[in-house]
């Protein structure tokens, strides 16, 4: 069936009139994008069709998958530049594009919202030394977290990253295909197709509270943005303080939900700040056999040697969630990053209390890290 | 500079006989292979180019990154069909390649090795209700667990995958392509390049004990492959078991580490099944709502309505990670997963006990998952 792809008109109005990102990997003449959903697992889908063991031509049934909660749509969704590396209608699209589907558009969600209970021992340990008091509601006498989880795939309006990150669209084409060895060729030859679903991972969005107040301007919100750390968030590596952090930011999200407020964790992955985790091991390496030390004035260089930059996760794109859950100002932000503080400012979004880590709770060799960070620029509460 | 491309004889007897994979993003006429480093990460790459953060032509100094202990070779490094999908000798490159990248060729590690301490609540409060005692040296009196950290990124040998999978390279490599909306052209154009970097997640092994004794055949070795389930690993959500057997795999590893042997946790970055996470929650929605209620007889089937499969993790692959440790004879295997222990019998592997989770550690909403997975084929002590 030859079906004309629609056209996309980037922060419209209305859903009808911003248009549906078709690439769904059956989406055959109506696609109106680059790549494919669920991208950073496109090859696996490559593996199910080799050995058949995935249907030719399968389309999902999305039938009640459907988000738990209502967000939005928020005037953000609306304002141009203010999300470009997400679909803000992506948890919406058997709902608002129910009628192109039926005509036979391989539309697919991006975004999925469900809700879920979490249990995590830095919050029971809040509670048993009374930091942290059950209500029965949030936070269960048994330690029992209740949240709202939603997992978000990247989707890229590539004018809008180039405006983002002060290039033009043509250099961030040709930069995205050739240090990629030229995956996706459409990059620099189809022009027309300015939706892009880049092959990285995604993140998950955690709420904590009653979530119809996104959006009211007296709302208070709590808000920690984690990049992934597998090592220490899940198995309590002592090098860094990621996953101590990561469990204040929950702590936090919790108490202002307590108090009528939302809390919100961002889970980014983005492992090694986006270098990736051979990196980041091959950095510990010429760290540990420094003839001077691990030392924190040398934190960053050893970085650099190997990869060639400090940093490549470019805070500037992780704003766009905020902007996404109706967010104009974060009462508490957990977070001593100047590179995160630093974008939500230039995004305009207001901080009113900046948390930093307490001493405490920093593992006994992450103090060369936490060191070199304040002297780069990091928030100290000391300082 | 126009070098020629060295030939690469997979699984050859030595490291110059294999020849390196040469797939640096300035690897230029030598290149070898398709894709590049951090594959899951080369879209960033291309960001911090486009930008100019990354220095055009960079490449890693690899002064004192290489692995902080010596692994292998092993006799299954040099055996046709065992290792396909990682380069066994991709920790060693600056070491057995170094006259190849004095000569100019891009070659990169494609994994690294190092010391680390991790903690984990679970672990010390298996230390207080006396499972495990501190040695002082694997498990310290404050819970320090002492670990080798490798990080491993996916290097396929596309002849050996199409092999492994039961299906031609032609249909791997065209499904691959198609399935990706038209990822890596040279898939299907450079029949000469047999290697392929995937734009996917890669692994994270721990090792526990002394790894002087991997290889030998009387060593005892306990093992945990564990496939990424964000939720549940980091955030410890209830409705599965993910991360209550992960601890107890790290508890059996440090256990087998403590009576002489070898332990080993392998993390796979292959979240909600290799199906990402955003199918994932979709599926706990259909579950929610079913009106039926949430059962064990649907599990699967909600997860074949929307993604079309059950699963896409192909566990035929995940078997490489133990060929490369030289790993012949498992003691005891954590793991209740049909399809992860049937790869490791397809491989020649042998499992001598089996260990399921036992009851009082299965979350209050986990009944489900683990009922619909033992009558599906799911190992249990019970039966």
């Amino acid at each position: 069936m030859n079906i004309l792809p629609p056209n996309i008109q980037w922060a419209a109005t209305t859903s009808l009139e911003r248009g549906p990102v078709v690439a769904g990997t059956n989406a055959g003449t109506a696609r109106n994008a680059i790549g494919v959903h669920a991208a950073g697992f496109a090859i696996y889908q490559g593996l199910a069709a080799a050995t058949g063991a995935l249907p030719e031509g399968h389309r999902p049934n999305l039938h009640d998958t459907g988000p738990s909660i209502d967000i939005g749509p928020f005037p953000q969704w609306t304002q141009a530049g203010k999300i470009v590396s997400l679909d803000p209608w992506g948890h919406r699209v058997a709902e608002v594009f129910g009628e192109a589907r039926a005509r036979g558009l391989d539309i697919r969600p991006s975004i999925a919202v469900t809700n879920g209970r979490l249990r995590m021992a830095e919050i029971s340990d809040s509670m048993r030394r009374g930091r942290l008091k059950p209500d029965g509601d949030i936070l269960t006498r048994s330690g029992d977290i209740c949240v709202t989880k939603i997992a978000i795939e990247p989707v890229w309006w590539l004018p809008g990253i180039a405006e983002r990150l002060a290039v033009t669209e043509q250099t961030l084409r040709e930069a995205l295909f050739r240090c990629t060895d030229g995956m996706y060729p459409a990059l620099i030859t189809r022009l027309d197709r300015k939706a892009f679903l880049p092959p990285i991972g995604g993140s998950s969005v955690y709420l904590f509270g009653d979530t119809r107040k996104l959006g009211q301007p007296a709302v208070n919100i709590a808000c920690r943005i984690h990049d992934e750390c597998s090592g220490s968030d899940v198995f309590g590596s002592d090098i860094c303080t990621c996953r101590p952090y990561l469990a204040l930011g929950v702590e936090e999200a919790i108490c202002m939900a307590q108090r009528g407020g939302i809390g919100i964790v961002v889970y980014n992955r983005k492992e090694g700040r986006a270098l990736g985790e051979v990196v980041k091991l091959l950095v510990y390496n010429v760290r540990a056999r420094s003839l001077l030390g691990d030392r924190a004035e040398m934190y960053f260089d050893c970085t650099e040697q190997v990869a060639g930059v400090q940093d490549m996760r470019f805070q500037a794109l992780s704003v766009d969630v905020l902007h996404w859950l109706g967010v104009n100002r974060v009462e508490r932000w957990i977070s001593m990053s100047n590179l995160k503080s630093d974008a939500l400012v230039a995004a305009g979004i207001k901080i009113v209390n900046q948390v930093a880590i307490p001493d405490e709770i920093i593992p006994a060799h992450a103090h060369v890290e936490i060191s070199a960070k304040q002297a780069s620029g990091y928030f100290s509460a000391i300082n």
